[in-house]
């Protein structure tokens, strides 16, 4: 039952109630492709997913993964880091979904980066819909990922409110913490 | 749509999914009965939810609520400060949910208190079944609260993992923050 106040979980619960059939929406970091999988179910055939990654094995298994599913024909694969988000997404979309850190299996020497992820953010800021919705699991157990976990934290918390309303969900006692979610949703007024 | 991402939004949300029919809970301040209702019918007429309040106007108010719903049955209300609970509360319970600071429209002189809050605190962690769950609505912006706030999270904060899993959804950019959530989930092993 515990599985329900994990920070993977409360944002697919919070995310499966805000994007509707149809929409437009980015998967910045597709990794193993389950964020991906999640996406392409909700916007359905008729919507469209924008998925991105550096590491090809990453695009492979996500494609794999959504074949499987029948759910290949409405997201478009992007063999780039999503720092470049705006050469490719020319229209605005209802979520962008980050999942930072290393890919879960591959090389835990390529992370994300805090340049790039802020640089991508900002982007994303830009392209979002009103009440639109950018989702990030943040992660900062390993090395490199305190500072980037920084700069995400300073970058959500300088945004005004209104618009923004950024939101975390976090466990705050004992050792292992785990990764916690940033929710950042841009109001209609 | 942005509702959902409020405190009192995804305490619901998250509790619903945690009480089954027939549990055993608590609403420690039952304030306008709102609680106090949600809690009924999840628990249904073989449950029981134990409801405290110390202002007569609040159980009058939650009553009729109650009452107007059909839901009066599965509730004992309680006329004494939740810090009082283990005087009333003898077995395991699955749900104590706390809603901090005075009573909307009413009275707020009378707010809920530090001390008394960490008493009923530390009652209800040993009145909680396995997978139990405790929630509080934490209130910092009125005079007291913020003192309060710090009170609560000190205490959360001690509490070891395992078994406890304490997580808090807050508002975390511009100057009006509004309540926030902190679940304390026990967990079975």
């Amino acid at each position: 039952m515990s599985k329900l106040l994990r920070a993977t979980v409360v944002a697919h619960m919070l995310l499966s109630e805000m994007i509707r059939e149809g929409d437009v929406v980015v998967d910045a970091t597709a990794g193993n492709g389950h964020d991906t999988l999640f996406l392409a179910k909700l916007v359905g055939i008729r919507g469209k997913v924008y998925a991105f990654d550096i590491q090809e094995e990453a695009l492979r298994k996500t494609g794999s993964l959504l074949e499987e599913n029948g759910c290949l024909a409405q997201v478009e694969l992007i063999h780039d880091g999503h720092e470049n988000i705006g050469k490719y997404v020319k229209e605005q979309v209802r979520c962008v979904m980050y999942n930072l850190g290393y890919l879960p299996g591959g090389d835990k020497s390529i992370i994300t980066q805090g340049t790039t992820t802020i640089s991508s953010l900002e982007q994303a800021t830009h392209l979002l819909s009103k009440e639109g919705v950018i989702s990030l699991m943040v992660y900062s157990g390993h090395p490199g990922g305190l500072s980037e976990a920084e700069e995400v934290e300073n970058f959500v918390k300088s945004l005004t409110s209104p618009p923004w309303h950024v939101l975390k969900w976090q466990k705050i006692n004992g050792t292992q913490r785990g990764p916690y979610l940033i929710v950042l949703y841009k109001r209609d007024k």
